[in-house]
């Protein structure tokens, strides 16, 4: 720990909570809080969130599995790694991660292993998202799409990949993150 | 492109389109949208925001300006590059990054270039968080925090920054990605 105990920023006391909304997609949490200077906070809202998932899943012969999907909050299509969410009962982080590249991709097997863990928002989101790193995939399916879903599959060689991240095409941060540090180990 | 038109997704038409909630810290929309397959989905929501930016601020003598700030979404405090909104009318996004830079740090002046613009969640937001270097900067002022804000400031080495991506301790996906693209350039 590098910080000063003596300006430690303090954490909150939550003086209210309750829910704005409650749906699968859609939990909404407002707070009213003290802050450590005696100020207090009515309506701070927080999004509750179960744990989330990608991978980054590399075939035999080293390339990656890519996704492109829609994505309607900048209303475009972009480059993804194969990504989900951890919400059924009795299955492990590393278990929905292999169930979502399967579904998402028809790749699967390989040896995984944790490679990063990140928060979309911590100011305003409660959950963590869970990077697994996949080596030796192969294609052992055929997509099993949910009817919402459109999902095309493209893997990509690591100069590719480098490419779309020089060139912005890989927006979503959880995912450029464990990329970015992905290329960078194969450069060492 | 990569992409394969043949089975390139397509975008979603929007039917219908309401605002929830439009408070200052909360711009909430609620989407009724028409997927290509024809299928509908009566309520996506979005959350609009205002562009936000974040800061690599390197001194002259090769330190990186991390800040420390509790936030209520995780519940912890944690190491974060200086960020904030691009909010104030009149204002360049560089000039509100230069702004944010030094009234939460007293770090000004230096050398500025955009170095990264990633999406906190492309399906369901809709701003880009631009991510500024800036090298050459030094101590020009004291810190001039809102009443909300409380922040301690620690200039680490690039050995201690990439200590702290490893053990976990910089979870903001949006400051992970560019940060790591540093480390990685610092290695070149």
């Amino acid at each position: 720990m590098i910080s000063n105990n003596r300006n430690e920023p303090g954490h909150w006391e939550v003086l209210e909570s309750s829910y704005l909304h409650k749906e699968p997609w859609l939990t909404m949490r407002k707070d009213a809080v003290r802050l450590p200077n005696g100020r207090t906070i009515d309506n701070f809202y927080v999004w509750e969130y179960p744990p989330w998932l990608n991978v980054i899943a590399v075939t035999e012969n080293g390339e990656i599995v890519l996704i492109r999907q829609y994505r309607h909050g900048i209303g475009k299509v972009s480059y993804e790694l194969p990504a989900g969410v951890h919400d059924k009962p009795g299955e492990s982080i590393l278990e929905a991660a292999q169930r979502e590249l399967l579904e998402e991709t028809g790749y699967g097997a390989g040896t995984w292993k944790q490679w990063m863990a990140l928060s979309a928002n911590p100011a305003l989101q409660n959950n963590i998202t869970y990077t697994f790193l996949a080596t030796g995939v192969c294609k052992v399916s055929q997509q099993q799409l949910d009817t919402t879903e459109e999902i095309s599959v493209h893997p990509v060689s690591p100069e590719k990949l480098s490419e779309l991240i020089d060139n912005g095409e890989i927006l979503q941060a959880l995912h450029a993150a464990p990329i970015i540090k992905y290329l960078c180990s194969l450069q060492q």
